[in-house]
């Protein structure tokens, strides 16, 4: 029974409930009474929205051929990593020793590879940083789960903006505590601060801030971090606790029309940066990315011991060697995403011209796209008839929505442009 | 407040209660009243002993010269990886469209890479297996937490057998669950069946299994493996549970002098085997591995879907996508293991001609040395003085020990031997 117990502590919710209790039985009378942990059955099992529609899309490539589906569900960049990075790579693996080349770095990761982001950081952002502050991770979801695990502790809450990346809901989940959402506004996906203040309370841990936003292009401006930071310093001294930003920051290099990302430790010190080179160097299944915990955090020292721990605890030896290697060479290298805004200027124009409501995003390489019909499921399925595969927003958290992920190639692209007129001509909505 | 409960709750020493109350006050003082994590910050900052005999090590270095120091703490393969490695991965890089070679994988690991794994398993150890049971892992400490996470629940207990990778203890500690400790026979290190039963109770959801072993070089018998089978079969039924073996196996073809090492799906059903390249292919920074869910397991869909849920709770993506590739190719390839062979004959006879009582190691990469002291820290810290490093059994769980790391190069331990005898002849040992 415990698993049962278990699950229905972390879940607290009457419909999970039911589910886990009919499970329950099922295995019961298959098996031995307890098998396994279930909230992780589940977690494993349930098929994402996103994973639903691409195994659509490959039965539908097969059915009609290739060129009649156009897959905008993952954020999986279509644009190859810079040449210089099969070059390195080739270059460290002829010329260092093996034992070395693929022996276990520090937890931490290796000195030099630690300082060469440390000065990449001090160099880019003017951001005090030393290697000491720089944790090497298996990517931005181990740097997320590393440092909630840090600083959250269970039944505390985290507050999440939404729309918002959904596996942020599992990361938070598993510390124990809980997800506060609080929804941006819906004219241009920024965060709304009186909504923030409304959730903070004394239970609340950290909020996780992503900008460039996945689903919504939105780049928070230096007023909104500002305003944030204040709420956060007024709250923090006054409920006499520490609250974190967590600030998630994959798509840092994806900006557009000259923007600029704030570096938010410049502006709020109990800040933890989480990063992935996956969308600016092309190496998402590579699995490699830092946190950085800003040095001016209250014990700063003792933070960034905790992320070490969390993610010891989790399971992370180090974060592999090679790559980190690669990424040393690196700071500051970019795939060339200029095709993304390319993608976007494209699609934005003609959705526009096609009747669509959507808001132009400032990065990332998303579109938020309002859903013409009632609801966004519904739009999602009149999509996939044309061979367009977009995401319901239920999924981040909003409804009425669909993301739209334009890291496709220019080809698919073009080519989608028709369906997508033929849709808003049937959904009636065609200017 | 939070984080101090949670710290009771997770350690629930009075000790422990101490430290942590100060070390919470400590923080009131400084800072806001609550900061972090404290369980995890104690993780991450309490440095193991075998990192402190590290550090000793470089110091001495410094100060002495390299030659003066016999480093036999870390289990860091001196032998390096085939050659085979270096090409495979160049030519990965040069003939695969980047965008490929670095994009995602599925979650579980890309399909051929699985299937190559499951082919490995049927070819070599004759047991059923395909893709859908192999779940590729960021290393084998990813492959433990992933199923530990699967199929245990909080105030479950997980039995090692002592003397145990101190890691084990983390990583169980992390579910919730509690370590229930059996210790080996001290003559040999197998374990001792009659006390295996003693430990198991309605609580228990597994047993860690480590053969080749680390720290002992134990390499358990088929007859071993069968009457744990028969012991858990047993108590399985009575209990009405399923009790799982876990089978932490990194050393698997480090065997010596014609031992096999039986492959524990093939004796018991409820088998989750966790592997890892990292001493096979010497590529122990990279993090590549599997966990492999016996398909005779009790629901053995669920309990691989448990697996892959816990791996996405904690942060794991996809194994990184090159090594993946890398491993595909690599099916039972290893590195040049006869060296670890020729090490151990060495030091066993070294050791044992000086007057050491050690009990011949049949596998992996490690001497568990009698101390010929009282306790096994002074032990370790009279082989300080002779620049020899050795980790106490302490922690491993087993005092009156030290292990010896033998993937050294062969110089360093043929210039240690002098100081093996010496310091035998210090305490009085020396025949």
């Amino acid at each position: 029974m415990y698993n049962y117990i278990y699950y229905l502590r972390a879940c607290g919710r009457t419909r999970s409930f039911r589910g886990a209790a009919l499970t329950h039985i099922l295995i019961l009378k298959i098996g031995g009474i307890r098998v396994i942990n279930e909230k992780m059955r589940e977690l494993g099992s349930k098929r994402s929205t996103i994973r639903e529609l691409f195994e659509f899309g490959k039965a539908l490539a097969e059915k009609r051929g290739e060129d009649s589906v156009f897959d905008f569900s993952l954020g999986n960049p279509s644009i190859p990593a810079p040449k210089e990075v099969g070059e390195i790579l080739t270059e460290l693996i002829s010329s260092t020793d093996p034992a070395v080349l693929h022996g276990y770095t520090s937890a931490e990761g290796a000195l030099s590879v630690r300082e060469s982001v440390a000065r990449h950081i001090r160099e880019c952002f003017g951001c005090e940083a030393d290697a000491t502050n720089v944790y090497m991770t298996v990517g931005a979801a181990a740097a997320l789960t590393s440092s909630l695990h840090a600083v959250v502790c269970p039944d505390e809450e985290v507050i999440v903006l939404s729309p918002y990346f959904p596996e942020y809901k599992v990361f938070i989940e598993a510390t124990g505590a809980k997800v506060k959402e609080v929804p941006c506004n819906t004219t241009d996906f920024h965060p709304s601060v009186p909504d923030i203040e409304a959730a903070i309370n004394e239970k609340t841990a950290a909020i996780i801030i992503n900008s460039p936003n996945n689903p919504t292009g939105a780049v928070y401006t230096e007023d909104d971090i500002k305003k944030i930071a204040e709420l956060l310093e007024r709250r923090c001294a006054e409920l006499r606790k520490v609250i974190y930003i967590i600030a998630d920051e994959p798509y840092r290099e994806l900006v557009f029309d000259g923007r600029k990302v704030p570096f938010i430790p410049n502006y709020y010190r109990n800040t933890i940066v989480c990063y992935s080179y996956s969308k600016s160097l092309s190496l998402p299944g590579e699995r490699i990315g830092y946190v950085f915990v800003s040095p001016k955090a209250t014990e700063s020292y003792s933070v960034f011991k905790a992320v070490c721990g969390a993610g010891r605890a989790l399971g992370y030896v180090c974060a592999p060697a090679l790559l980190q290697r690669l990424v040393e060479r690196c700071q500051g290298m970019t795939s060339d995403l200029s095709a993304y805004r390319e993608n976007r200027d494209i699609l934005l124009s003609a959705l526009t011209e096609y009747g669509y409501t959507v808001s132009p995003p400032e990065g990332a390489f998303y579109l938020f796209v309002k859903s013409p019909t009632k609801d966004a499921l519904s739009f999602s399925e009149a999509a996939k008839r044309y061979g367009i595969l977009l995401v319901p927003g239920e999924d981040f958290g909003m409804s009425g929505y669909v993301r739209l992920a334009y890291c496709q190639s220019r080809d698919v692209i073009m080519r989608s442009l028709p369906y997508f007129k033929a849709l808003a001509s049937e959904l009636g909505i065609l200017k």
